[in-house]
């Protein structure tokens, strides 16, 4: 009497298997969302087959990394953010650039026309700020100065990303709009900073606002409305929806009951996740790796990527010690779901072939997974407040400002 | 950079929606699922269109309703519900053949083919659990005798309207196989004996299991990995994905950190419950239903849904008492969500016209809105240890035995 069991099998499966997955890098001590990951690979198309990224599978998705950036956004304060305004600046900047010049480069190299070429480096470009967030919480370092030049950097990633994709897309249509694209980045500015200022301004003065609604007894469900209201805002002019759900984690962390905001937030987040992390994995085309082709752009998009990615954001963020710059770096490298959405719509309009996608999706993966295993080195040597937390937690939460 | 701002601003408007019609029910202190009913109506396709139940939009549905009935299992132990077998038995039984033979009557009545009729007697009988439970729990009376009876008079209710379905689908098909039919009811009825038997003899013999994985600090997670399984199974075998939910529920119910389980359950549901009655009132359509035959044909259909369930499980309940008699009677009418679920799987098989559709949808949601609004009055009547509690609480919750 049902409509849906081969839905809830997929999920079904894929929760079991992350959490599998989880429990295996937990207990190896290694951090737990590349064993998600893994899961994800071995349920997925690639191997066993319970599980595809569909429109069903793929809004659980959505929502986890969503949910995952809802909840940094809850802990950091504008601020904290602002603090960290220049160097952020400056690591989002040239952590785009280099990768961008390195992806064409590499297109040029192996031959692709300047439109497959275009789409291969704006794929190269954004951060995905989920994979590396996800790990600075369970360190509970989001709250370091290198945690918040990599979120602020984030964001500034993000918007220089839409404009080289606005461009790509641009070519693979047939001409490049100055004028449109000057109009989504201005839109995109004043987004982030209307919600920013009036939104925190506004929870500032009236703390308790939130909770006004006979139906709230606790801001999470007024947050939770917010949340899909920003990330579908800021997905509708451009940016990814993760953005808008990092502010609107900004805007209502200054509600006076932020603490059982945290705590509703927490099992819902922790749900939603595996599905993220697992859907990175379920991506990946091992048979459209398999040539000799294929493996050879594989590692020359992946070696440019995480080299230009990494001198980008060290370079960027000058002055903050050598120790933090590598944490900065290294913590920028991950691609995740941001390199295979970009793939996907180069797929979808006919540009970039699947063996190309391929590629894109497996550098995408590969950037992912090298970066959480060092990162609570760099972490215990970089930020000298945090000591001797291993990736026990779940979860971002507070740490010592 | 976002592949999904449509269904992002889809689940926004509906949120939003919901829990505007909720507190404006709160406040005018009346059922507030109504409130989110009549909500998913104005955001629907029915007026203003920014919703629709799709791929996507009816997972989140479908994973509310589960929720529902996987929060209500974890507050109902196996020997409340064995100790109402029999009046449970007896509600589920009549409450089925009176339906059935009044929804045959309207049908020939109404001059349609026995396969049209047998698709409206079918929508007519199984009544959707989650609207009454989802009342009952927030006057916190689901562990009253009222409410035990009603559950699982559910249960009884669900798989003998899955037999019915099959005949329906069966004639649809040009056969219909009572061998199939027998499998699927022994297999139905083993499903269920064997998941709350060994399900719960399990974990009461060792109540610590779910927190054995080290990924598990609460049996939440573990707790939601069986509920999906089990919803799966459960849909697969042909019963509705509720009834694995609930099974489940009451399996985990049994696990000694079940409320550090409940506490983390609790804004889960919080978050996908509107969806599931937004989608109630998203699915009505107010254009197939503007012509007198549809009128007729909904008002004839409506009461006779309504007498007969009354009337049916009035009877099963006999020696209950008159009071309980008649909540219990009542309880059972609202046909929700699986009234719509057959009636649609007739249209998927080119049996009932859309005009049909709309007429069985229509008295869906007709049953669903008139109940929530009495049965506070009524469970303050027949189940007198309830007492001054109004609907504040949006979940069910543990009430005296």
């Amino acid at each position: 009497m049902d409509h849906a069991p081969e839905v809830l099998l997929q999920l079904f499966s894929l929760l079991l298997a992350a959490k599998v997955g989880d429990e295996i890098f937990k207990r190896l001590d290694q951090p737990t969302l590349i064993g998600e990951i893994l899961a994800g690979i071995v349920v997925g198309p690639a191997v066993l087959g319970w599980y595809e990224v569909n429109e069903a599978t793929g809004l659980f998705a959505e929502i986890g990394v969503v949910l995952l950036l809802f909840r940094v956004g809850i802990e950091t304060r504008l601020a904290d953010l602002l603090r960290v305004g220049l160097p952020a600046g400056a690591v989002g900047l040239l952590g785009v650039l280099l990768p961008f010049g390195g992806g064409v480069a590499v297109g040029l190299l192996f031959g692709h026309s300047a439109e497959v070429t275009m789409f291969i480096a704006a794929a190269m470009v954004a951060t995905s700020v989920g994979v590396t967030s996800r790990v600075l919480g369970a360190l509970r370092a989001i709250a370091t100065r290198s945690g918040r030049v990599i979120l602020g950097a984030a964001i500034i990633d993000d918007i220089l990303a839409m404009i080289i994709l606005a461009v790509a897309t641009g070519m693979a249509a047939g001409g490049v709009n100055i004028g449109r694209i000057f109009v989504l980045v201005v839109v995109a500015v004043a987004f982030v900073a209307i919600v920013v200022v009036a939104g925190t301004g506004l929870l500032r003065r009236r703390p308790a606002l939130l909770t006004v609604p006979a139906f709230a007894e606790t801001p999470f469900l007024p947050g939770m409305i917010i949340m899909l209201g920003l990330a579908a805002l800021s997905a509708a002019i451009g940016l990814a929806a993760i953005i808008g759900a990092f502010l609107a984690g900004m805007v209502v962390g200054e509600s006076s009951e932020r603490h059982a905001l945290e705590e509703e937030v927490a099992p819902v987040a922790a749900f939603f996740t595996p599905f993220f992390f697992g859907a990175i994995g379920a991506q990946i085309d091992l048979v459209g790796l398999a040539n000799a082709t294929a493996l050879a752009l594989l590692a020359a998009v992946t070696l440019v990527a995480v080299g230009t990615k990494f001198l980008g954001s060290f370079l960027g963020a000058i002055g903050m010690g050598l120790r933090r710059r590598v944490l900065i770096g290294w913590g920028m490298v991950p691609r995740g779901e941001v390199g295979i959405v970009v793939a996907g719509l180069g797929l979808q309009m006919g540009v970039v072939d699947g063996s190309i996608y391929s590629v894109v999706v497996g550098m995408a993966v590969i950037t992912t997974l090298i970066v959480p295993p060092v990162v609570p080195a760099l972490v215990r040597w970089a930020e000298s407040s945090i000591t001797g937390v291993t990736d026990r937690h779940p979860a971002p939460e507070q740490a010592e400002p």
